[in-house]
């Protein structure tokens, strides 16, 4: 199996790293990390740096492809190499996938039209401007697009998509592998559970 | 707050990255990548190369430390530069903290003589060597040392750090903007809930 994480400036890290690491470990796998021009690629902190081995180009017909989100996001809807590219890789892909405001470019590239999706709570509507139905849900599958809520929803959603590719066993000894036993100190990582006011505190930390 | 995560060759992506985006997410918070030379470090699965900005000797006295663990924390063991710099920066840190088996390398610096801490599941009773007391729970504080559980456990490590750092409200704030509300599709992410045979299954998949 052949991932391909595109990358582009303004990315925000966990989004892409979480599924990383689960379909990294994944036996028999291989995960590329594209962009327009194999490179260097800062993220949305301007503090990480990750390189970018191949060009989209070099890497147009992978297995599944996970777009992560970011401040950048927004910027990104009208770059037209990576929308070219999810659209084309789109046509041969096994699974098609999204993490947070990645579920933007999905439907920039015209992927999303009539489908359910998710993306991060604060842009959730964002989605109908792509003639998606937005879903509150960490993990929203459409056919072969599957879509994740916000940043750590990333990790979920490579497990969920692996028992799917593989199978159960192998998803979970991943799971026990990079030992995800989560255990947040808080409960209030949605705003279906966080405190009122939280939500504008969490915006001012993003932004 | 000045916050420096070692890279050093075949690190696990996850274990820098998690805690790195908690901790990047915070008002008035810098991280910095080091390595031995500030450049590109490439990880445990040789797919992901992360740039380290600075060399030990560019941030000698952060803060925090947060040290990743991974394959490589084997022979990084006897990387006298990074234990070195551990050892001395620790004398400032207002936090010395692991992730994963980046705990041994805390123990290698001596440091966890005597005090509880925890690591990745598959290598917990190797504390002992360095006088630690191993502990199978998912954040272990002793004092201003605090190590966290394999892999994943690097993202709960870092939200109870940040409450106690600052303050709950900020923690919480940083918890809803990376939606941490995690929902992973097994029960099966420690050794204490995962299924008998599981765990030959997940060595397998790590090494």
């Amino acid at each position: 199996m052949h991932v391909a994480i595109p990358l582009y400036p303004r990315f925000t890290a966990l989004d892409a790293v979480g599924p990383y690491t689960v379909l990294a470990f994944t036996p028999d796998t291989t995960v590329t990390f594209v962009a327009a021009e194999a490179g260097p690629v800062t993220d949305d902190r301007g503090t990480l740096t990750l390189i970018a081995t191949a060009s989209y180009a070099d890497v147009p017909r992978p297995d599944v492809i996970v777009v992560p989100g970011g401040p950048g996001t927004m910027e990104a809807l009208s770059d037209e190499a990576l929308l070219g590219w999810i659209r084309q890789a789109h046509e041969h892909t096994r699974w098609t996938t999204s993490v947070c405001t990645g579920s933007l470019l999905l439907g920039a590239a015209g992927l999303l039209s009539g489908l359910k999706a998710t993306s991060h709570w604060a842009i959730l509507d964002h989605l109908e401007r792509f003639g998606a139905t937005p879903v509150s849900e960490r993990v929203v599958g459409s056919g072969k697009i599957v879509t994740a809520a916000g940043v750590s929803a990333g990790i979920d959603m490579a497990l969920t998509l692996l028992a799917q590719a593989r199978d159960e066993v192998t998803a979970q000894a991943v799971q026990l592998a990079i030992e995800y036993d989560p255990q947040p100190p808080f409960t209030c990582g949605s705003p279906k559970t966080a405190p009122e006011g939280l939500a504008e505190r969490a915006l001012s930390v993003i932004t």
